[in-house]
């Protein structure tokens, strides 16, 4: 099973920006370890401060690979253009937030992203991902 | 680890209410196995329609549960009193969803639960219920 | 036919509570008149203040009963949990209100249980209830 | 007694529009059952696309008619002027409408018409009119 | 000097429509006694309860007319084509309500004919016809 | 192919109502144009001032014309039956605008008769009308 | 008679502030012309940009003047406390605006003045003065 | 004098929850005190979690108090029905909030009780209670 | 202990102004027997109807008073700036309303003074100023 | 004649993502259809999914180009920088859109490209870009 | 050059006032400070609690200043009129804020103040005074 | 002491895009005028039309800037990410605009930069960077 980890804006200084908010743990460290523990699944990693490349690359990947686990940062909020080359792939996405956006700033609580995908995880920090991993794995 | 399934209202009806929207599994059965795959977790269920009676028994576990899942049903979009509940208990809860919520009427877009809550899972099915089992002990 | 009359919060107090509202009439004295005149057709009428045995009511009868009148007094502008249980059983419901809604305070213009009904009848006062039934009786 | 029956907007079109929102009979076929039905009561039908001739119509049978049957089509939504030829005339007002207007598009939940009626019954297709005309019987 | 006076829908019901709010005057005594006020003026009235019947008149009139006095009863709140068809035309239009509009319901807050006129004068009865065809004459 | 045009409220004043947004060509002597392009089709005009002259005539050739392009002037922002009279209607029609109504007033935002058409052309002048008759030719 | 005509912020500086909104013509000079005209009539003027001391004098003179025409100017969009005061006081009050203020901003169509008054009079320039005074006259 | 006190849904763990917002007092001490304290005063206390019977508690006892001191806690924001349920009763009730709800979430500025009371009282802590019964002792 | 009583705008006419809301009694005589009553509190009076003065008298006390009780008149729902200086002195102010303003008008559910007080008392009259004394006193 | 077709994201998915809305023609083939028919007009066509490089190649072509046809896809809803784009440019734009966005979601009808274009045509499927064409050389 | 500085409600208490907000320094000292190192230009301070003294304040110095440097307080949010006496004064006026307004309560955003001046500086302190009066100085 | 001057979409057509709104300087000419004058200060100069780049640029200078003067053009108004972008790194941003933003369309007026700057300047044109500059020096 081919799975796809893609991560939006600003997900990149992870473990480096606002801790409080985000956990203090870098991505890269975080997806080796997940490489490790499911060895049988093909897991790959994108990630782009831009909107533009993030929909190139859904396009790239969205007819091909089994599943994927998106989180759209900021964009979630703002990108009907994200929303909408989900609803134009083939593959399933679930989205994932490390913070429970419910609990933050109001317009954190517009989500584009969401209603496109299959599911959404948040708050769980970045065990949502392994979550997610999981949920691909069980629709096999 | 002493965990608590939490349903609200109409969830009693699951596998018999709206099958399109909430899946065909009747809860007691999922619920029967789950407890067999987890045998090292106790794993104890309640469900009512009544919102009093939901805060009664979020007070009555919420110090001594060491983990709470709960599926407030209709009233996540309305109880303001569940949410305090929440954050009156000390027990960490995670809040789930069987259907996408983002991806249905507006109104299910208000949400009293999840501001108060870990975090939140929605869209996965009956399947979030394992999920948010395996957070929890993850948190150990 | 076997029809069911449903009465929700304050709805106890009628012919007591805001005479100029809700009318002068005691509503187990109507009711008595009602099955007089309909002595043909099974009906039962059913009262509570509780959101939560509302709902057990409707999931109780909801699959045997040929046809509900259901007055969700001011639940019907508050409760999404009701409107759920409504679309969750098999029964049509028609909804009914004593005074003319659209005449009162904005909020009463909320309503969270007539999307999920055939259809609603207000401002009619009790004779509402014999209109229902009519209409009940008329799709047999 | 003299009861008046009139149509706004599109209801003359009734049975050949959008059948499955508002029912395949046509209104006049209907009118002719229901004044065989009722024989000892004067109904009379009017039906006019126009908003001035409506508010002209109920101009000139307001003051001797005993009571109106008001189908305010999407004027319903729309027009205060409506609203205030009803609160200018003596004749009570019953608004009725085909289709469950509160499970429709947004814009069909503002009424200028109801608040300045008895009260008004939707959903219950074009039996609503002899309810409303049985409403109007049982205030002799 | 050519003035028109020109009243919207449910004006020709004055005297006899809702007195506590609209006074008890008929128009068309007081039209009378104006035009003998004012025997130097030619003074013309019309009345409609017809959108497009005043939209008509005003391009009819509104070419050579001096002034017009505009009273759009309940068009005033939600005809945009009537504010259209005063913007179109080249004679300046002054705006009056019986009523004052500030204290009555919010829906009558709304006003697309003022911003389209010379001004507006409302809450000081019938009079301020008058004072209109004053405001007119002193523009000579 | 039998096509028709249809103009709304203040559109005979086309030319001589504020040319600046409008433009200054008379829609008659540009409909003779267009006639003299189009031989092969049966080109016809219809102006009304009047919603319910409107709807009546919509009703009148929506169930034999080949096509309509409608341009509804101010009432596309305010007229709910005029969108429902399209909806209940067989032929397509596609809405027209002189002016650009995204770069004016807010209130010129609302359209309740776009949704219920096939399309829509603003912004072009009354070059709009014929690239709406192009448009009707090209789906023979 | 006793007539009061009191001005709010920014209107000493009449004739000379924004001459293309408010006019050029100056408060006092005006107010001289209109002495001489109405030499039967006890008229007096007051201004200030302090809302203390708008409220203060309307209290010291609203008991026994016989009528005010007041404007309010920009307090006319923000004070409740105005407002407050002319509905504690007996004498009437006609709210007058030189502007027309429909016309004008969004945040000048809100108004906690004129619901408080007998009836408003804008865009009429500083002519409304005499029209309200003549108003005044009329009631006697 | 008979007064009852009644608390809402989460303040049976007063004293217990989130002491930094509604104090580290448990209420039953509290009430014996207060009871001690007003020795001529019939005090009796009543808490519940549940909306309906909060609802059938306030019928039971409504018609026959002299006062109600009622903190309803969360459903202050949310409960149209204990609302209902005041104004269908005949004890004159006060309401209270330890917490300033002014202060807090903008979903605790909605109150569907207070306006169905006599007056409100917030932000004071546990002393709310007393200044109640003391404005209920002072109406005598 | 130096209690200062303070009133805001109109508040000079109680007893004199709308007395079926705000009660018959006049302010300075009620005061009077309030100082009788607390013979060992220095209670000191103050009332303006100007916002300017309201804020230099708080500024003035509000270092060394030991307590304010605050009748804010219609500046509570308007001044921002009032609340600002409550927040900007040491004193802890109460905020008191005569009239249950959760009854009245929506503009006055605004509210800039209250989340910067203690809390906030309302709808119990005249009364409502010996509460909020006893509130300071029991700081002591 | 030198024109523009600019694609915005996921249009370069045409005729491959959701044909039920899109259509499925390939936004390719279209174009070089449409270069054949109008051998005399220069047309160029460039696709971005990126925000940025669609500003970037506006500026590019916007001093020279003689005519732009715009479809900003769902960056038409979000991006104030594009209609910015387009308002610092000499050339003008027409903007299209495949499906009819006025019979869409919600969040579609907010629209800042527009009102920096000459016009719009949408709901006309791929024939749109050809209209838009033909418009661009009826201006010359 | 004459310049001057006018600061609104609360500033007076600078230095001694919420200093985690607005700084520790008083604005007195701050300003000799300014003075003296701006030597060659005539530097002047005014401030007043009260919106009608500040309007008072600006109509005397503003056809004569060469500059103003106005912080308005919470009248920002609030003042209409202390917008419209900027409007109709002479003099360019810079708006300057101590604390980032847009990082605060939403109540903050409203602002009628800045659309009348040149520009508008906020969260840099009280720096913020000698880069406004630096700008007036550039203008030069 | 090292400055970024950033600059965001559009803005690379400074000089040239519509220059009464944004002046008529080009910024590469400013820039250098502004190092020649500032010569202690390592000023650095960078613009993006990508919202992607610009993310990546502060993430790339953020850390070892000692100050940012930001104008984010029309992504302040939409990017989040932009926001969050600068809440996540360490050096301290000022936001400028050249026009007053507050003076133009209401869209212009959501800010999702400045919340996370130390502040913001607006309306005093190309100067701003300068006066930026020099609070950045001013902290040093």
């Amino acid at each position: 099973m081919k799975l796809h980890l893609i991560n939006g804006p600003n997900l990149n200084l992870l473990g480096k920006r606002e801790p409080s908010i985000y956990g203090s743990q870098d991505f890269e460290t975080y997806f080796q370890t997940l490489k490790t523990k499911y060895p049988q699944t093909s897991l790959t990693y994108f990630q782009s401060n831009s909107e533009g490349k993030l929909i190139d690359y859904l396009h790239e990947i969205g007819f091909s690979s089994d599943g994927i686990v998106f989180n759209g940062g900021a964009y979630t909020h703002t990108s009907i253009a994200l929303g909408d080359a989900i609803r134009a792939i083939h593959t399933p996405v679930i989205e994932v937030h490390l913070s429970n956006v419910y609990a933050r700033e109001d317009f954190r609580k517009v989500n584009y992203i969401a209603p496109a995908c299959l599911g959404s995880i948040c708050g769980l920090g970045i065990h949502a991902y392994e979550l997610a991993v999981l949920h691909h794995l069980s629709l096999k």
